[in-house]
């Protein structure tokens, strides 16, 4: 009689609500004639595609659930890429997927991509150009949302999923689900997009110029020739906390950083770090040029500026086309998020009632900003898992 | 008999309601030892002060208003440095300061001093050391929006002015009127802060901090020794992108670029100018690097960051201090401006409020952000006119 395990070998070494040891996936396509048309008109190809699934795919193929990234981040949601979750950070919305979850993966089979031009794994400035062999750098063609989503698509075809349960993402992720949604229609049961805006504005495209600047004037940018040597971190640097700041709010740097000193009792009188907030920044800078290529936030930005659903010239974005279907929408803004505000939010919703859409809005109350919706937070969670459980399966 | 002269030769070549030709004047003190004590401890001098004045000092002496600049300000406030109007813009406050304009030159004699720190005139980090007859670079002490405050008593002192009428200044330059408040209580009588705050917030601080950041990470600052060679001019261009971001507001981007394109009927897909807004802020930066020192906004940015008018602990700047005067307060915000929004100023009317002051408070409606007291605006000049109006002279 062999012994019966104990209660300790016999438990998960993950959390009971994750999903696990999870592991990187990829996908290549060369579409006929060998590329993706763009929607500049250029050609881009081959084009790898990295992806992460949790849950399982029902046999009828109808519980695919689309998480879109925002700007930084990865194919990686949740879970853990090692036996022993002690050992790194989780996916960046963990909190939000795993089996009983906002999403749940005891139900739904959940995918993400890491999006075309990023340097997470998919196809971007930084990848191997089969032209010449080396990184392509500023010889990378210009992608649009669009392009990304069109991307993702070939993933879902390769899939064999005709349908999405749901597309789902926030910031530049939003966007992407908006796309989703007017390119596809017929491919997409229900959308989500939190924090988000159906075109992007003045102030966030000037953020976005000056990030682009900060890295364009440094010197090791080399007009994005820079794999082979020194790589432009003083500028990603900068970028990166230009972006941070328009990522949290007035109130929530408040509360978080004050005016509180780092580390002193009084003011150096020089220009080491005296703030907190100083410090944060600096911290965030530094520690972004250890994960991101600088021409991969170059071309990010670039697409998130590009983005306008237009409402009223027929385009491949245009809003009008969602006339052809009826999706259901849940909408979320953030109250302190002045990237997004919520009244960009209530345009995308006038736009989106206008072509007869079931729309559902919530204004969540929150004083940490845009990138709220990456923190934690049982009202988000339930909304979602509300509002996916109302959507009809077939 | 001589020739009556021509009614065109009769004629000022300004407008009636200007100023006219002013000149650039200087002060330059050195305060028994030869120098003046400065809050970080350290000790700088001799001085200049460069400085203009309108109008007349009246026989009593009592008719002086002070006008501080904000951070990248002068002391020509008004009128024109040339016989010919044609020939150059008149200075920057021309629509406020004149004859029988809000602020009166007919009725005040207006003084205004480029701030120490500056590189219009007065001792900054580009003026020459005595000691080594080098430019300062990052050799000159670190100076406080108090220390600033100090260099111009100096002034007022040599003019032989014991109490000014008013001193007024918008954004930095508010900073410098309730310095004054505080540290000359009995010199004042009366103070219009404008789009101010009493305590740089960790946002206002954040936002200093990426711009001083974009100038160091520029390898032509070269720890502030570049006066003999080439200029931290792309560093210095970022710095200021990210500062008129934060004059502008949401609104007043939206109506003044929205998404327009800049010359061009579609997209470019690449990195050149695409929207208004990338022409415009590249526009300001590549023009402000011809004006200013990236070494001054280095320390004038920093004094900012550390002005705190602290109502608890008695410090320089403490502004329990006004206990001890009566002074007669307006307080001007801006609904748009989200640098220093108005519920910051309604901190500062209730400090002052616990010293006793006798206070006004308007927040103007206005969709241009923080630099919205440099646009022309009958409403400003109404306010002004009536509370100066209102301040006895005795």
């Amino acid at each position: 009689m062999s012994a019966i395990p104990s209660i300790e070998t016999a438990t998960s070494p993950f959390p009971h609500d994750s999903v696990g040891k999870v592991k990187k996936q990829q996908f290549t396509f060369a579409e006929p004639p060998g590329e993706l048309v763009l929607e500049s008109g250029a050609r881009l190809g081959p084009i790898t595609i990295a992806y992460e699934t949790y849950g399982t795919l029902s046999p009828a193929k109808d519980n695919a659930i689309l998480i879109a990234h925002a700007f930084s981040g990865d194919a990686h949601v949740a879970g853990y890429y090692t036996d022993d979750p002690t050992t790194e950070k989780p996916g960046w919305w963990d909190f939000m997927v795993g089996p009983g979850k906002g999403i749940d993966t005891d139900t739904y089979f959940v995918i993400c991509t890491n999006i075309l031009g990023s340097c997470m794994g998919s196809t971007g400035p930084s990848s191997i150009s089969p032209e010449t062999g080396e990184p392509y750098g500023m010889e990378f063609p210009m992608v649009t949302i669009g392009d990304m989503v069109a991307a993702q698509k070939c993933l879902i075809d390769h899939l064999g999923i005709s349908r999405l349960h749901a597309v789902i993402g926030g910031s530049v992720g939003g966007m992407q689900v908006l796309e989703w949604c007017v390119r596809y229609p017929h491919m997409v049961r229900s959308a989500i997009p939190i924090a988000t805006t159906m075109r992007h504005s003045a102030l966030a495209i000037a953020f976005n110029e000056i990030a682009r600047q900060a890295i364009m004037a440094d010197p090791n940018w080399r007009h994005g020739d820079y794999y082979a040597g020194q790589k432009p971190d003083m500028g990603l640097a900068v970028a990166r906390m230009v972006g941070h700041v328009t990522y949290l709010s007035d109130e929530a740097m408040r509360r978080k950083f004050g005016r509180q000193l780092q580390n002193k009792d009084d003011f150096s009188y020089d220009f080491g770090i005296d703030f907190q907030v100083e410090s944060y920044l600096r911290h965030q800078g530094s520690k972004f040029v250890q994960r991101f290529d600088a021409n991969s936030l170059l071309y990010i930005t670039k697409a998130a500026d590009y983005f306008d659903l237009k409402d009223t010239i027929s385009t491949p974005s245009c809003i009008d086309d969602l006339h052809k279907a009826h999706l259901k929408f849940l909408v979320i803004s953030y109250s302190s998020d002045w990237l997004y505000p919520t009244y960009q939010a209530k345009e995308l919703i006038q736009a989106l009632k206008r072509t007869g859409q079931d729309m559902s809005f919530c204004e969540i109350e929150a004083d940490c900003g845009h990138d709220a919706f990456l923190i934690k937070d049982i009202r988000l969670t339930n909304l979602i898992r509300g509002f996916l459980h109302g959507v009809p399966r077939n």
